[in-house]
């Protein structure tokens, strides 16, 4: 874990606090009145496998209102005996790897064995606009108009773990409606790739070739979550300097500890522009889906990351009743002050304001 | 950050409830009935540098009972006006990296310049007995006899955050007593490499040569933090083998992005048995420091340090409240287990455990 950078980080608390609510509203259906729909009709609608219905329900899993979150507690529970058969894949990487482009080809490819693939999205940094769905469709061009896949870009801007909640909710809903494909995408360059990496099954990093200034925009510790490394853009006259950078990540990995999957994480090239390499991408990560449903470790980590997601979200509601109670924010900058100028030692300067919110609890 | 491997650890606790006691009693001072000291005669004698005042506080530091928490936390408060002005080394390794060894030589080589030496450490997992100082300090047998040395163990068993608050606080009174160079060694297993990282100014982590299995040793993650690694035992015909290994963790750490500091990590190999190699670590390390307080980074650390401290010591305390809050012991598994019979989702299961738990505060 990388020493944090600021102190909102150390609350535990992202506070890109943009105002919540629904990411995309589909101008098709804006045309008629919508009509209401009951939790059986909801569920019964997702089973069926109706993108439609399961579009409307995702769009409740990302509404704030209250109303509407109690509908869709409710629809996930309902849905939740039909979700976990699919594979869920975290692809991440730092902007300009060709994220998109790679995905596009990558979702084609898989499609093509047959199946139905979601593209869901973290990034609690996005500030889009209602209509942004269509900006992220156009960003795969021909994954968008594939009549099996669904493309849902990020719930927009919230605490990040406000974002992963949906988001994993999402994946269950689209599993409920048959979906057997999962693609998480990230952006490579903050904490939610310990968020991504938390709900899926393999985890993917695309870079480019290069050293140096080039890989300065990939977080510390995301190199160690990979299951594999793949080097976009190893085309024309970059073929070379993409094998290098491949034969330099494979040393790199085999000096970190082995991951607890017992899988060697892999490190391959490919051309997403050209579509040349994907092939061997997946049959990795086919592979090692294999390798992990033999050895057990496949089920261990669902149920590990299902009860990490109870803790983590615990621990972030306990952080935000503090950090956000007006008392405590009334006081926070002044005791960290103290400690700053000295006066005060870290640990007195917290117990203080501990003593005082649990006081507060109380009335 | 990798994936927790148990819920103790999602939780945020460490579990090694072993009772908590000072880890050290003098055995000298135990012959004659101890003069009972006022906080005035304990900051008066540390900052005149007496060690046995000091010693007699840090027991202090280390007690669990309220009333010597209460004078130590006096004495501290008196005492930080006069800390800070010191370069905090961390030091870690994996059992078998010839840590001690290492540290006594380090440590002769520092004082060979002047000054003076503290060594702390930091090991949640120790379940030391009360006279481990002496075994402690027998590991480094030429700086334990050094006048200008004080070796203090890690605190004994408790919560990462409680030994690591112990420790913090160590360091605050060895330099009110003027020691103007703390290593903080810790064991290269676990989390308190984190916590050591969030404590000092430059980070030393010891390896071996030799790639894969001898590796394992090492979390993830803790490579990146390191500001220098040293390979050990490059004696004899291990030579080549040790700079092979240099040039390969020269290589990997190449491909990290670069540290906030603007540092670039160094790896040297060296002999702590045969003394080879160690002028040329500490001329490193304070090159370092030179570095960083040129372009203001060592401050900078310094306040964030304070700040990661208070803000993870009121996050600790919360995670406390509610986990061994007896209700919600009392409740957690159940909860769990409907999380992993996929009868809740992670998020509902939460919820209903928060809404419990802030219920009961308000009794």
């Amino acid at each position: 874990m990388v020493h944090p950078e600021n102190s909102e980080e150390y609350k535990g608390l992202i506070v890109n606090k943009g105002i919540e609510q629904p990411s995309s509203v589909n101008p098709y259906l804006k045309r008629t009145k919508k009509r209401h729909l009951s939790v059986g009709d909801y569920v019964e609608g997702i089973i069926k496998g109706d993108v439609t219905t399961l579009s409307r329900a995702v769009t409740l899993v990302e509404s704030v209102r209250t109303e509407h979150q109690v509908i869709a507690q409710e629809v996930i529970e309902k849905c939740l005996p039909y979700a976990g058969n699919s594979v869920r894949i975290g692809i991440s990487g730092v902007p300009g790897a060709g994220k998109s482009t790679s995905i596009d080809v990558f979702g084609l490819h898989v499609l093509q064995q047959g199946g139905k693939l979601a593209v869901l999205a973290i990034d609690p940094s996005s500030e889009r606009s209602k209509g942004s769905i269509l900006g992220d469709k156009t960003r795969m061009e021909k994954l968008s108009v594939h009549p099996d896949s669904f493309i849902r870009p990020s719930p927009s801007a919230g605490s990040l773990g406000g974002v992963a909640r949906k988001t994993r909710e999402t994946i269950v809903l689209c599993e409920a409606a048959g979906f057997d494909k999962i693609f998480v995408e990230t952006v490579g360059v903050g904490q939610s790739e310990t968020a991504v990496h938390s709900m899926v099954d393999f985890f993917l990093l695309i870079q480019l070739a290069g050293t140096g200034d080039e890989l300065q925009g990939i977080k510390r510790g995301i190199m160690e979550m990979a299951d594999g490394i793949v080097i976009n853009k190893a085309d024309g006259n970059n073929i070379d300097k993409a094998k290098l950078a491949a034969s330099q990540f494979r040393n790199a990995l085999h000096l970190f500890p082995a991951p607890e999957s017992g899988w060697t994480p892999q490190v391959l090239t490919y051309s997403g522009f050209y579509n040349t390499g994907v092939k061997e991408i997946w049959d990795m990560v086919y592979q090692y889906i294999d390798f992990v449903k033999a050895n057990g470790y496949f089920d261990f980590r669902r149920n590990e990351q299902s009860k990490y997601w109870m803790y983590e979200t615990i621990n972030e509601h306990l952080r935000d009743s503090f950090y956000h109670n007006p008392m405590i924010e009334k006081m926070l900058g002044e005791r960290e002050q103290q400690v700053l100028d000295r006066n005060l030692t870290s640990f007195v300067a917290a117990k203080k304001l501990l003593d005082a919110y649990f006081e507060a609890l109380k009335k």
